[in-house]
């Protein structure tokens, strides 16, 4: 940590401040420059609260070095981390391809879509239950009932199931009923549920908030990590910011910086990032150049009459076309591969 | 809602889509322009999702003309909605200010800090027992115990006590023992929680998510309204922007685009908003100034040793004076009113 | 075009604004709903301005049908664009890249990186004579003695010469000595180089603003076109976010959308995007992949010692990788191409 | 200025960094933490140009402690800046107010409405000449027309006009015409025309750019300054976000950020910043409730037949009542006032 002290900030003052933060086990270096006066910590800086430091009103500005993110760090876990699930891996070489309706609507819908992604190739179903819209008028999801028609769905295909949960209260049931627990962009720091699903041991697809950086989604992961579930997938689905042209941004830059940062896997959401079904297949192709560990995607057999979001759905068919694209770019060896030695 | 099609959208496929909206009891009015064919749709449209219209292959985009939201509306609710906690108003032509530190940290410092502001005139007490922070090996607040000691404060001095709740478990406590309910930025669309909120009749104070629209703000109050809980107080702390010399943007002018658009209260946090504890005073003014029915500010009696955001907190001696300044402005009868007829 | 009146607009002054615009030769139709009303205009509305019907009291919203860009809108030039220099395309099927150092430092320097470049594949040589810098106090480029370096280089390699135009006072001189004239990022709305530049027949690199929509990049493509030149040729090279540990966040989803949009090529320039030298690969890959027309990267001999922008240029060598890479990209046929048929 | 080396970046490779850094004259401290090590930079850092730094393979990141500027700067500037036209004063304790059209449409519109905002109050008399449109298609403004419009409204009633300039071509005749030479925000980077204002002694009106960053925008002044024109007026006129209800957000907070890190004196414009009219009135009286030194308002008297921009200004009577609030709170006394014992 770096602090740098107001201009004119006094001899005593300085003093006083270096003897605190030494009290929390640092070693404090006094360089005095021509207008400022910087101090730099070294050691265990990771729990001094640079809040408590900027509110001395001798500070000027206060730098961290470390992360505050230790089990999520790569610095500290030089291997790229492989989450399995029932044998399917995400993390690895391989590419792991998440598809299927925004909202489960019925055994027939969801069924259909799940024989159907299967055979393009699709490792795993997606499917909401509980869906979280934006207003309370619009269709939530057929819940509970909608978890009973994904399990059917995973027993006529094999493809395990990737849902969103919506409340701490539904552990449980989730925990039992589904494969891969996803926290949804809007829940990213609701962290009484990132503590709770920390303490089980379910894979976690941890989407990234509207506006959260890169370092929020690593300490959101932090906190799941912490409470000792390492099970943890990070998912860029797009940010916020003033092109309004598509439903979000897709920050596919986030990839190679959270390579870097992180061993946990990352996977991409073109379907949300764009909000518009076209656009899905260009940048499902980018993702997966740029070096993503895979894809979810939202596929619908009827999507002007999805219950939800059919306007960022592809068909069968195009995920089809999709898919065989997907396997001539892995085919090619162009897809960015990151290890400890090239990030 | 007004629908714009493709260019070049085939005839018949333009009779399909306003047949199947008419089903949906609106009448479809078709307009041929020179490029493009628009559909304008009257009756409710609220109940259509344009999600699916989007998802229609000819359809170029789709504007919407009537809000989502009917509860916070002030199309059909003129007047200014007041809410009263325990007799004291917020949302009328008094000045509502609520001050307190960022979190409860021992008994002695939460009753001092309460005696002080009260001296200062606020009419209401803040202070955080569960505390949602972006680091889990961060200070996450005392919690329950927390909760105690503000009613210990409360009791000292009268103070209806303002907290935050971060999980739908706590609900049954939080009405038993506090008078004003926060939900915070990060749990604005935290939607299971808003309903379960809304099944009660205690207040809820509702900040604005870090990237959440002005209407998105609307429609999670419409969420606790929905419910029967029509006490919800809006609350504007900053958005998240390019600049960070400040920790977020304040967005001043969502005051009067909120009052034009809603009838419910809306104050302002400048402490959060700026992350800086000498830009709060000015801030505050001009929160006033513009129109704000209150405001929500963290005051803390030792700043540098302050458990949580010490930066942005202010001495209970420059509070006083800010209070003074602002008892000033408020003589000075040219603070901005809203009401029906200047909106 | 459609105007959405306010609540409660009197019968009668709508009619004042319908009577209004039909006298700038539009059909209006008026819609009559629940609560608002709704007029549609029919015929070419390009010459109505938006911004004095909202100055209208009664009038509540204004949403466009018609882009207000006509020479670069696809609608009304269905084939992809391609600009011709020297035999040299850009928009086409083949894959334009265009290398160099971030400024020209020196003969030696210049002459040698676009040997290096041209080895690898590159088909233009960039490299900036008048530097655009936040800080008054940075090199500001060799000027117009690296216009004459620039030349040399070309000589040697044969590559077309790539360079920025910071003032309009230097039209001239660039239309001799250069092949492509690149607006920067800060000068896209420099509505009076951009005319100056439409009276020319160079073909234009225009850059997208540090904040522009895509509309606006269009519209300032427009600008150009508008006096006569028609070789525009666009570059997405990152937007200003909350996000900062890239320079600028790469908005991919521009390709797809300006494909649909446009008519116009359109390239990427990963370097200024991430401002990180070891992001440019696998950006580079992903926005082939995406479906840009080509490339604009910063390749330096030594980085290190750049008199600008080191931090984000790769070595030839490692350009040398990145082109064998991109060929395989397109070799493995599953780059997105765009045509009318399927935008 | 402070370098972080990566983790396990080799001791020798550090050693040659530091050597390299103390020929720029700098002493260089080395602090070995547990993890990274750290280079403080003591002395004259500002030529130091921070890319190359991060160009070097073994850096993790780098720090500034001093800011760029120095002519802005202050502190090495203490005081108030106040910028004197014809004996009215930008900076000082008295409220500079800049009032008038968008754009100069007759003879008769701007002399009829610079007698309007005079009686008000005002002390200048703002109107574009040359307009900076975003399609090319839009009134471009009556050029030179415009100005000899300008100089008849100031013959009548005294007031300094203040306009835009959109090229360095036009410098000379708007230093003969002009009283305050306005560079938009469009051109905040338009370095070429900086450099050349800088080079008058011409009061110069700087708008921020729509996404420019504090520091950038104090970077433009630098170039002013730097090339000898001390007479800087700074423009808070709103920035890009994700919240498009107004059509820039207003960001209040710059302006006790620009006081706290330089001299120079700072005026808002709430016409641009929300672009709707309706909410100038309430985004005044909080700039000037925040600090500001002055306002530049839209004022037209016949805003929907306006030939730019008449969405967002007010009318004379409106204007005149604004000016009687603002009055009372100047008057109040709670203006905040900032000078260097405060901030």
């Amino acid at each position: 940590m770096v602090i740098i002290m107001k201009p004119h900030a006094p001899k005593e003052e300085i003093l006083v401040l270096k003897h605190r933060l030494e009290k929390e086990n640092v070693q404090v270096n006094v360089s005095e420059g021509q207008d400022y006066c910087v101090l730099g910590l070294i050691g265990d800086t990771s729990k001094i609260e640079t809040t408590k430091i900027q509110a001395n009103v001798y500070v000027e500005d206060v730098h961290k070095v470390q992360q505050n993110y230790k089990l999520a760090n790569r610095l500290f876990h030089p291997d790229n981390s492989v989450v399995n699930i029932d044998g399917r891996k995400v993390g690895g070489n391989e590419l792991a391809i998440i598809a299927g309706p925004c909202s489960v609507e019925s055994e027939e819908q969801i069924v259909e879509i799940a024989k159907d992604v299967k055979k393009s190739g699709a490792k795993f179903l997606r499917g909401g239950a509980f869906k979280p819209r934006t207003s309370p008028y619009s269709f939530q999801g057929l819940r509970t009932e909608g978890l009973e028609l994904l399990k059917i769905a995973r027993q006529e295909t094999g493809l395990p199931i990737v849902t969103e949960i919506m409340s701490a209260n539904m552990i449980e049931k989730f925990v039992e009923d589904v494969d891969v627990i996803q926290v949804g962009a809007r829940n990213m720091q609701n962290f009484e549920l990132l503590k709770e699903l920390g303490k089980t041991k379910k894979p976690i697809l941890l989407k990234r908030g509207l506006s959260a950086t890169i370092e929020e989604l690593l300490m959101s992961a932090e906190y799941i990590m912490s409470e000792g579930n390492e099970n943890v997938i990070l998912c860029e689905r797009g940010i916020r910011t003033f092109e309004n042209y598509t439903r979000n941004t897709l920050d596919l830059s986030a990839i190679p910086a959270i390579k870097k940062l992180s061993h946990l896997p990352i996977i991409v959401d073109p379907s949300h990032a764009a909000g518009l079904w076209w656009m899905v297949e260009p940048l499902a192709k980018a993702a997966v150049a740029v070096g993503a560990d895979g894809l979810i995607i939202e596929v619908h057999n009827d999507p002007q009459n999805a219950l939800c979001d059919g306007q960022q759905s592809i068909t069968p068919n195009r995920f089809d076309n999709l898919m065989g694209d997907l396997n001539k770019l892995v085919e090619s060896g162009i897809r960015q591969v990151y290890s400890t030695a090239n990030v």
